[in-house]
């Protein structure tokens, strides 16, 4: 069994907001499980690079979807590439009073760590089926699996779990005592995701696979 | 007036999928411009760090909100951060007939440059103004605004857009031609981003702001 919370490290450790922090694994599971997509930055030639992709964790291994000819890939094939990825959750828009007491509430973990491509056949097709499943309940069974070829032209990066950490916003508008009579409207935003009804390709009349939803 | 485009260079320039890649300043300024949050790489003893926060462009520059407290903010103040800034708007998950041409439709603007944090103060009270004008019209003049000393404590980070790109997929499934006839559903299962209703704050009975949403 892993211990219930990831360790604290210095990169991990907000320098401010501590108590938006958390460390907690179930919490930061659910973060990364509830998104289609993260984002994914290293270095090249000591400057920031920085891109989206999809995500899928399995266990404790964030597998994220790559692409073989990028540099990114070239750049895994060593001893690996160290990676921030972040996921985020924007949940509401935070309307106070006062304009610097303005705010979001979100849900943002990052995780650190050396990404590696995943050579193993075996491994990438049970990514593909997780990726799959997060979309519709049974859609692994319900496609056309990878040829060997296809799944070799399939690059997957796999990042250990090691250091991550869950930054949070909850709650409500915070304004200043001296603000709270002030004429202005203050209040919560909901933002939320959410899949729209899907659409068949020309032809298609089966009806649609069971969505996982964003949620 | 600016180029229409912004110059391609080796960071900006993809080495695969070349056709979904755009430098249109019109086009990737509506994609940042949708977005309230981004995410923010930079290096740090070199290695990747990655945050996000909320953005907002004035003109051909990026605004970014920060905090004082942090390394970011302090390694801004020499000669300026050199970051990769990304927003991502996922549209459409694509359920093909095979796995591997599961995909997604989404619109990334990827941006370079030297980020400095802001210190004149009637520059960071625009930004501010325009940050609170993208939530909700009129809101710039319908909320406190900051003091001499709120100001001060409000780190604001300024990437001039010189270098940006804009990747997208858009369009139905892509299957190959002798997969037509698979028995599996496929087709474009839309993801979109909404604003609730506004949750007033205990005790206000205003009216709620005209939000100006996500799109």
């Amino acid at each position: 069994m892993p211990a219930t919370a990831y360790p604290r490290t210095d990169r991990s450790t907000a320098t401010r907001a501590r108590d938006r922090m958390s460390y907690d694994r179930a919490a930061i599971h659910a973060v990364i499980d509830e998104a289609y997509h993260c984002h994914l930055a290293f270095v090249v030639d000591g400057e920031p690079r920085l891109l989206p992709t999809l995500h899928i964790r399995v266990g404790e291994t964030l597998y994220l979807h790559g692409s073989t000819g990028s540099y990114l890939m070239l750049a895994a094939r060593g001893d690996g590439l160290p990676v921030s990825v972040a996921i985020t959750h924007l949940d509401a828009l935070i309307l106070a009073r006062s304009q610097v007491h303005h705010s979001a509430n979100y849900r943002s973990v990052v995780a650190h760590g050396t990404a590696r491509l995943v050579a193993d056949p075996a491994t990438k097709r049970r990514v593909l089926d997780a990726l799959l499943e997060r979309i519709a309940t049974g859609r692994s069974q319900d496609s056309r699996p990878p040829t060997d070829a296809e799944l070799a032209a399939t690059a997957v990066l796999g990042l250990p779990l090691a250091e991550a950490s869950l930054r949070a916003r909850t709650g409500g508008v915070v304004d200043d005592e001296a603000d709270l009579d002030l004429p202005h409207w203050a209040g919560v935003v909901p933002v939320s995701t959410t899949l729209g009804r899907p659409e068949p390709a020309p032809g298609v009349v089966l009806p649609p696979p069971l969505l996982s939803g964003p949620a």
